[in-house]
């Protein structure tokens, strides 16, 4: 049996290098959005040329970003989701969101001071953690057998 | 016919009453998250007793939420989510993902401001406006033929 | 039994008048496009206000026109489309295809001349007339019992 | 990961081997419609035997054509689709409108000349581009990681 | 709670009469094919008008038929299927399995001595009876409270 | 809105008054099974006649058991059941666990005294509670506005 | 691309050697219920023992048989059912009209003589050919590229 | 064809490494729950750390193998479940009937004195018998054509 994880969250540390490392003796692909913000930000320039305004940039942009999500997601077996002190994290919210809606399994990862503005979600989620190890050893539970 | 529309975000300002009295004239239901903050917050408490921490008392209160939010969410033709300038606001963000996967129509009420915050689930809403008042126009062209 | 009908196609004829007409004996609600053709161009500018160009207003207008369609289609238990002599009518095409994949059955109207070009689309519908009377007569019978 | 992809529209131009061209070192395997036209119109009677009128030969061809693309459109992870200049284009817009009913993220490729005409399809499409060498980048996106 | 039940099977007794009036007492609505056979066979012509062969003259009609029977197939809670001594019967296996295919629970009404042959169907069903009076008794144990 | 709610579980203690009770201001329709035991055991006999051997009685009757749980079920918003001290109770936990399967919230009512055998139930369960009063409460809030 | 083809129908007669011998160049993989008649009988007494009487025979038998065809029915992408001159052949309109429920394609192979008694299910099948050689053109086609 | 099988049930017995050997001719591949009932009881705390009682630990752990679960489930195309003498076994009534939810084939194993307190299981199981070897025999006439 392979699974297939898609690693939702911030893309400004290196937490998803900390889980590939660890996950690298189980027969796990990871599927990630893409991890170089300026390009997630440009490419819809980059691909459909200038736009208008800002807002018409970001929706070419967010068009492809959502391609990209769609598909990988629709591939993946498990979902993890990342939340850090940083940020809006309306992507890992969304992304988070629709894993569970879709039926997928959700590991959250966040810090325990987090926790109460993530009261909601992390109810729905099938297992809430605060580091990438322990969501690494709640994979790894899956494969076990003692 | 008639439309059941499920109105999701903040619950500090009197939004959901501007949308209720622009529509009185329409054949539609609106359904709401409980709007009193504090006993949303205790509700875990108030019916499941005295909880050992904050975490469990967090865990007590979101899943009579998140009760409330499935049955009213599925009873829904139609999910408004409006995004205001404060707080973390990753319950509008679920509530509206959710939506989305489940394939009901959104309109995203969002001041321009957060537009490059919300890019990605811009782009997956049905409808993107800035104020009550143009949900409701999107509402309202629903039922109107001339 | 009530059933709900969507009236996909072409605004610029009186097909639907007589289709309501015809079946104001049945208990039938038809749904429709906005069939007012400049409105339905505009309505993006008139909710979101003014666009930076032509393919931005296209895209407002069709957020909204497609938020009055999801809806409608939802709420219906029969899609009736019809094809006319003029105009490229993807949106008719669009609503059609929708609707078989939803599993909704298509009563599809059309000139003989344009079968060939509809081929596929007709071996998709459930069934396929030339004339308002025929669709009506096709409702009708899932009424009768003798 | 390996993707398939389907290429739905005109059949009288070479832009699914410029696809194929562009996307040799991608891991994605492209399905198409059957592209001799003439075949495509005489399957019917190839395989059913001749036919009493045009319309049932052409319900027998379409319902070989249909059985084609229903398998390998349900095959498919992602669906291109590509509007020209001419034709009706009536498969092209069933195609591509039914894979966005089957939840299949879709590309649409068209001249800006019809986008008005496409507006309400474009809005249903994941990204509208005018060239298939766009249409490349954006599937090419999915496996980038920076 | 109303339950609305469609009664599928043959249609030169009086069984489903039977049916209607066991049931006169229940919040009941019951649903059938047509039941005039010859208006069955001949609908497609009647609406389609005249058609160059036999099978073309079947097809025409079952197009109308199988929007009758998806319609209200489509609008019941329960399906009861009878099978009788004569005909071949091939659309009432076909209405029975389509039923329990979408997850509606089947009645089946047929002679112990049709057992055999109708095993593997049987099997599917959720009640396998001998007699209209028994059907309606499994009916009316839903709405019975001791 | 009107919601309806099914009571899984025993049948020999008066819950389901109580919950009746404690719920007749809400616009609540309450589904049960059949809770006259004796006759739940013999209902196969009693409409299918006379079977051959103990397990044939039982296959029998809980053909009909079970078609009455699949329409009532089905008809439900909302899942409640309760577990006891005694018995077996696995047609609780088949109700509860389709349920969640089917998308439908369950609100669990169990002694805690049961909750370590019930930990994977509870897990899925979206609220858990230990009595009656308590399941109305949370009822109870889907409908209040502070 | 490789698919899987489930052979619905007689097992008197050796069609599925034929479509297997001429599909021996496509990557099809075939799955058929049991062949031999006498064990398809006896397979429930043959794995759970002597049964009270011919019902409770065919009832075990049943059982085992559905579990065979519901496994390989979902691993399928196509269905071919093949109906013949003899016998009631309801395992055979069971199968058929199941596929067509799950939104499996069917091919449906009858001789004309049988069509008026089949005019439903052929209306529902997506291709209707009378020999097996034609079912196997049929298949062909999708893979074929002019 | 590869068949995957989810082995739900009790943990005390060896049952599954029978299943495993009596299997290893065929190609299957089985999924079990975490057999090491000691430390299924405690992965919550050995990933998440000490819980603050014991509902909070079973909760922790419950959370976890319920995520196994899902996963195997998942990609399981039959279940067998089997019940034995002793225990609650509410976990195996869960899996068993969230399995018949979700469309997979289940095969239920119990001691013929459990029949009657299993019979609305055992309906909706698709095959029961007593023995993992009876189990295995219906798994084998999967594969085998006469």
């Amino acid at each position: 049996m392979n699974l297939s994880v898609y690693l939702a969250g911030e893309i400004h540390s290196s937490w998803r290098d900390e889980i590939k490392q660890l996950t690298s003796d189980l027969p796990i692909t990871c599927f990630s959005p893409m991890e170089n913000h300026e390009r997630s930000d440009n490419i819809g320039e980059e691909i459909l040329g200038s736009q208008p305004n800002a807002i018409a940039k970001d929706e070419a942009a967010s068009s492809l970003n959502n391609l990209r999500t769609q598909v990988l997601l629709q591939k993946s077996d498990v979902v993890i989701a990342l939340f850090g002190e940083s940020y809006k994290q309306w992507n890992t919210a969304m992304d988070a969101s629709t894993a569970v809606a879709l039926g997928k399994p959700l590991i959250l990862i966040r810090p325990d001071t987090l926790h109460h503005a993530l009261k909601e979600l992390s109810n729905k989620a099938q297992v809430v953690v605060e580091t990438p190890q322990q969501a690494v050893a709640a994979l790894s539970y899956i494969f076990e057998s003692e």
